[in-house]
């Protein structure tokens, strides 16, 4: 047993409590780690009963409210600090808990994230990145959504921070990091991405191999994809976009007529090998990086197995103390100042 | 016939001289028009005899150089005002051609357009669209590159120029208009989008339906997707990299072994049906809007059948009068000042 103690929000994303629940009890089970659900503690336990799920060892933080999506992501301090999302993050700030997982809205994810548990010192802004399936080996993209704008100082972060992420829970060895840009030229795209392409070229910890054209980063041309929440959010969403809509042909040409059904049958491992190559829900949620501990924000549509990545991803962090690492990088670069 | 001269560029492109003589040819014999190709004379006549390409009823403009990938845009106004472009845009601007079509670099074809050719009175900046299918009908994305940042009365502009296009040339009726964006509601995203989103739903001659999330961007969810050249070359170019990526492996499927061999016999007439209706070759190239006559940007990779409907496209354009929908604009937003 992991001697750690995972916050999860029980009330948050489209399923909840439903399926937070079955995920937390299947974490709790295959890892040995403590579960502290945050949520109104009578719907829980009722949800729970009725659906035959185990409460025994899990705690439950009370929370009299909830986030919704409409809600504006400022009310998590404000009118909303008895919420369930609120409530788990002062209990990780408190150190009552190791790690926070929540499928609720993202900005109130990262709100609550940067303004209770805090930033890491010297790391300018929080991030949220996103690990996606590419054609080879899958790739990060950071930032992808918390920050629309971003000046040079925050991209070259989000490259340190991607980097000792995909050493450490992806596995990489010397991940190739670029910049997300309109053309393979220093030169090209606005300001900000030259004069960070220029600042990252000289950074030899890094393995920064210039910028990459949105063409080449399904092919997974490189494994840290960087630039700001606008730019992160379109790529992260065109790709699902453009993804959903060619399966959904590729399932057109084979229920056609009875000739291609029977096609589809001799395909149909090869389909859904396909389709599994693609699940992103496999690397679990959107980790928000440069906070004192770890945060996961879960897909708002997490299931089960969703929500039971999420929390697998959270003792990873945790395990690997990414956040520690982190930290390190603003302390080296004081030292060097 | 037709009485109009297209220009081409016949030295523009990965495939120049061959590809854009074959292509040029086809079109003249399908839609009887004229062809002015602007090149090296020698090398265009040598090509043309060598692959028996008959250049009896085309012009040449003689021009002593080429544009490379690899020159500075600018220099079509300065070191090259002898390439096959410039000659090609001066023609244009001199009334001796009444369209022009180029496979050269996107960033001299919008210098050369923009200063040569000369922007409509009132636009405050040309841009570049590319017309795309969709899971259902084909979509308008503008700009893609030609500028990286935009202020609110560009997109604004980018947003009739679209509609105008749509209408004449695609066949929307009322086509309906989207700003690129990270979130549907009016606050999301940057000030200038936020801004620009007032702005147009006071436009009561748009189908202004809001902000477009890139995720319904390849369910043709808007017709027409505004939004600066920097999002919009990331939006291409995602659709272009996931597709590809997605093919690629849907091709692994069936050439995985024997059986799923003739899986695939019994469903290729869907696949192929899949692969076309995600050509987006067919719609020609891109047009760039805002300047004083029809110019179409060809992909750097056109062959002759992407010569061949750009010449089409360009066609369409002036006789759809496109051009001087366009300057009506900026005319009647006069008269109601």
């Amino acid at each position: 047993m992991i001697k750690m103690k995972v916050i999860v929000d029980a009330m948050g994303g489209d399923n909840a409590p439903l399926e937070i629940l079955k995920g937390a009890r299947k974490a709790a089970d295959k890892f040995k780690v403590k579960i502290l659900l945050a949520g109104k503690g009578e719907t829980i336990r009722k949800c729970a009963e009725e659906n035959n799920i185990s409460l025994s060892d899990m705690e439950i933080l009370e929370a009299e409210s909830e986030i919704s999506m409409c809600d504006d992501p400022k009310c998590i301090l404000r009118e909303k600090k008895d919420s369930s999302m609120a409530v788990a993050f002062s209990a990780l700030a408190e150190g009552k808990g190791d790690a926070v997982v929540s499928a609720g809205s993202t900005g109130a994810v990262v709100m609550g994230a940067t303004f209770i548990v805090k930033r890491i010192k010297g790391i300018k802004r929080p991030a949220i990145a996103s690990i996606m399936p590419s054609y080879t080996e899958p790739f990060m993209v950071m930032d992808i959504g918390a920050n629309i704008e971003c000046h040079k100082e925050n991209l070259i972060q989000f490259a340190q921070m991607s980097d000792i992420y995909m050493k450490n829970i992806i596995g990489f060895k010397n991940p190739t990091v670029a910049l997300a840009n309109i053309g393979a030229e220093p030169t090209k795209g606005p300001e900000v991405l030259q004069e960070t392409y220029k600042a990252l070229s000289e950074m030899k910890e890094l393995n920064f191999i210039g910028n990459i054209e949105p063409r080449d980063i399904p092919f997974g041309k490189a494994n840290c994809v960087v630039c700001n929440g606008f730019t992160g959010n379109t790529i992260l969403k065109m790709y699902e976009g453009v993804a959903s809509a060619l399966m959904k042909k590729v399932k057109g040409v084979f229920t056609k007529n009875i000739v291609s059904k029977i096609g589809y049958l001799l395909v149909k491992g090869g389909v859904k090998e396909l389709k599994d190559s693609m699940d992103y829900k496999e690397f679990g949620g959107a980790p928000l990086l440069g906070v004192r501990k770890p945060v996961i924000k879960a897909h708002g549509s997490s299931d089960e197995r969703a929500i039971f990545n999420a929390v697998r991803q959270a003792i990873e962090c945790y395990k690997a103390d990414v956040c520690g690492q982190i930290a390190k990088l603003t302390e080296k670069e004081k030292e060097e100042e």
